[in-house]
């Protein structure tokens, strides 16, 4: 039994990815990208509790999947319409033994080692923990009066595992959706928790348009 | 003579790509990512007037540069402490039939042509046009006790070529120098100009790290 859980979500429907497939099971150097992340959180934790939220419509084809790369026996749940709604059908799942749960984008298969281990570690400490990045470009803020200049050293671009005490993630999960809910840290910090953050890794992109899967292919062979 | 006049800045001394030297000298596929840049304008208008900012150590590697890929004749001024002080020089060799301005960072070889067309044409109409592209990852903003989620469809990451009309460009760089002055709509917004958005490619990116070298060899693949 081990004290971590991971859950994968793999909501997407490939829109971004032109006629390519759903960007999780886009194949990076023959290997399917959704098989990168979970092979990563094997390697911090052999035992950790895997639930995968996935459309229905793609269960067969990630079975198959599951079978050709030897993945270890996980659980699959329904991936619902929006990220929230698969997390929480995925938190129905977890193993009662879990005492920290990370959630992780199928689409980053680029996630360090190091990356994992210190998100945990930081949420096992703080309750909740994100690994985020600098921003290297400009940044403007838009309304509907036009654009102005904001400094981009005070914000930061929030990658993947976001990581919790399973208490604190499942509590806050009780909460009705709102569509500023887009991603874990959103729904923790609206029911009154603060988020830690810590450094990601650069490399740890999300697979969202084609020419990101070219990137993550040039960054394997690095 | 053209109504175009394009200052290429080549600020960078490399310190964020390793041992790799200066970031706008770096090969893709045996060009250094400066002449894609240059070529990029010409395509757009043989006759375009090119200054190009440079830091004074590195002119002679760049008048090889120059004669190896067959550059046209262009002027070449030194290079500021910061991208203020650089445009602040090249603004000053601007030939005096330039109507519309671009400054472009030569660390940008991906720029379309439709990019280049769009933004010179926003800003012969309006008097100042950026590109801008959206944000695919969630967004965050911190502040000395903490941290908030923000909406990244609140805000735009920002790219060059950054247009305007000379008189306005120039008018503004009479402004002293402020740290905020991080690119060219930054200074010329503070002499109460409007910003006009124009949308980006994709592709146009920035090369700052080793692995944005690898991205846009791929991309040049595709």
């Amino acid at each position: 039994m081990s004290k971590y859980a991971v859950i994968i979500v793999a909501g997407g429907t490939g829109s971004r990815m032109k006629s390519e497939g759903p960007k999780q099971f886009a194949l990076l150097h023959d290997k399917p990208v959704i098989v990168y992340a979970i092979e990563k959180f094997l390697q911090f934790d052999p035992n950790i509790d895997i639930v995968v939220a996935l459309r229905p419509e793609y269960a067969m084809e990630f079975e198959t999947i599951s079978k050709n790369f030897k993945l270890p026996s996980l659980t699959l749940v329904n991936g619902g319409d929006t990220r929230f709604h698969s997390v929480k059908n995925a938190l129905e799942k977890i193993k009662p033994a879990s005492e920290l749960i990370a959630v992780h984008d199928a689409a980053r298969p680029l996630v360090s080692l190091q990356t994992i281990q210190n998100t945990f570690s930081a949420a096992e400490k703080s309750g909740a923990a994100i690994p985020v990045v600098e921003i290297t470009e400009s940044l403007r803020e838009i309304d509907s009066l036009g654009s102005r200049a904001v400094n981009r050293k005070d914000y930061r671009i929030v990658q993947t595992p976001q990581c919790f005490k399973t208490a604190i993630l499942q509590e806050a999960y009780k909460q009705n959706y709102v569509p500023e809910f887009t991603d874990d840290a959103t729904v923790v910090e609206a029911a009154a928790n603060k988020i830690y953050l810590v450094p990601g890794n650069a490399e740890n992109i999300k697979i969202t348009y084609p020419h990101d899967l070219l990137l993550a292919a040039s960054l394997l062979n690095d």
